[in-house]
């Protein structure tokens, strides 16, 4: 009986928040109520639509959703879910990785959110429910506070253990070099290759734009990427495109 | 009280069927379980994993997560995702489709489990959960009992409206075209430009390539692509690349 009444109250607390706010606004809620659907279906199809691509380029998590993505980005199910990811790496690697001996087989590494977790940052900042202030985020980044994704420095180590070269190619900027290598090292990832960060000439390009110019010069230097694992669909697609891509699921912030 | 000793026994039984399950068993159980993590967790983070493409060409549903993958496939939730994603290509119609006028400008469909829903069959097969029997597979195709996936029906019909050409790419072969066309019309899909199934001479090649291959034929013609709904990767990945590409979930199966 109670467990009754607190769904009602749930459905109906759902429906209220939904009537008070834009974007939820936008759907046909008599519909949607009639239907069962409350704020969480609504809320986890956002998320999954952004992971999907289908969603792009949002400024902030809308809203009304901030709670359901603040949630899921601290959940055992964000860990697990990024650990399947990792997971899929090592199964990748162990069935079609053999090395060339030439020293050009390589790997490629998102930063934020792939090997040093922002989630410190964004339960601070209303878990991408507010507008991103660049000056506030590279402030901490420059306090080197980023975590270590636990999954993904053990992939580090395994990557580096069968003698690929790694590269972490970031759109943090040069001006953050020393606190990203301090912080990175502090945590546990050290023994790469190459550390890429936006220059004064990449300002004006997208990321996507960016991170596929620095895939083509490691090409054109003779590295057989293997593949990339990121956060982001930026560090993924565009040309050239590598044997195989790895995507972290981040519903916090998406980059173009 | 009740519901606290109903948990535990989920529990229990989650962590049972595991144990007894060979994908399940690969991980370290007792680690899983001292942090709480059960199989709705594991199968969840399976689904996620694949819909971002990390798992890739699985045969089957994994044995352990039949359930999960057929609760999902019939809930509310599979449902108001796919809406989303559909709704997704009317925002982005709205907002960037101009037309040209010269009766060049079109998109993409898929057929099943895009524009038909094969979850009728599938419930009959343990939701994926058996090897797939092409022949069983496609006797129930000339059935013609494909039901229409209704926000795809809005977008198909709203995009004709626009004044966009429709071709459907499906991985269907040629001897199914009246079976296919008939249900089409049946559930109210009608007024395509171009319907284009797999011949003899598409065979041997990947589903991916024989799309791309049609997709280069369009543009060769002079179409402009402006978008392709899909509920397969490999549907939307390969050259040539289109404007816009919307991924609707399925963990049924995989198309390579």
């Amino acid at each position: 009986m109670a467990r009754n009444v607190g769904f009602l109250l749930l459905s109906f607390l759902s429906f209220f928040i939904g009537l008070s706010v834009a974007d939820w606004n936008i759907l046909d809620h008599k519909e949607k109520h009639k239907l069962g659907i409350s704020l969480k279906n609504y809320c986890e199809s956002w998320r999954i639509n952004v992971e999907l691509n289908n969603i792009r380029g949002f400024d902030v998590v809308p809203e009304e959703c901030v709670d359901f993505i603040g949630k899921y980005m601290t959940s055992t199910q964000y860990n697990i879910d990024s650990e399947r990811a990792i997971e899929e790496c090592s199964v990748y690697l162990s069935s079609c990785f053999t090395m060339n001996g030439d020293g050009k087989d390589a790997w490629i590494f998102d930063i934020d959110d792939t090997l040093l977790s922002t989630v410190p940052y964004y339960k601070k900042h209303r878990f991408g429910g507010e507008q991103l202030n660049l000056s506030s985020l590279e402030e901490w980044m420059k306090e080197k506070k980023g975590t270590a994704l636990e999954h993904s420095r053990n992939l580090f180590k395994e990557i580096k253990g069968r003698g690929l070269k790694i590269f972490l190619i970031s759109s943090r900027g040069e001006h953050l070099r020393d606190a990203t290598v301090d912080n990175l090292v502090k945590v546990g990832y050290y023994g790469w290759t190459g550390l890429i960060l936006r220059g004064s000439e990449d300002s004006c390009k997208t990321v996507q734009q960016y991170k596929a110019e620095q895939r083509k010069r490691l090409i054109e230097n003779g590295y057989r990427i293997w593949g990339i694992v990121g956060d982001q669909w930026s560090s993924l697609q565009g040309l050239p495109t590598v044997k195989r891509t790895f995507k972290l699921p981040n519903s916090l912030y998406y980059v173009v």
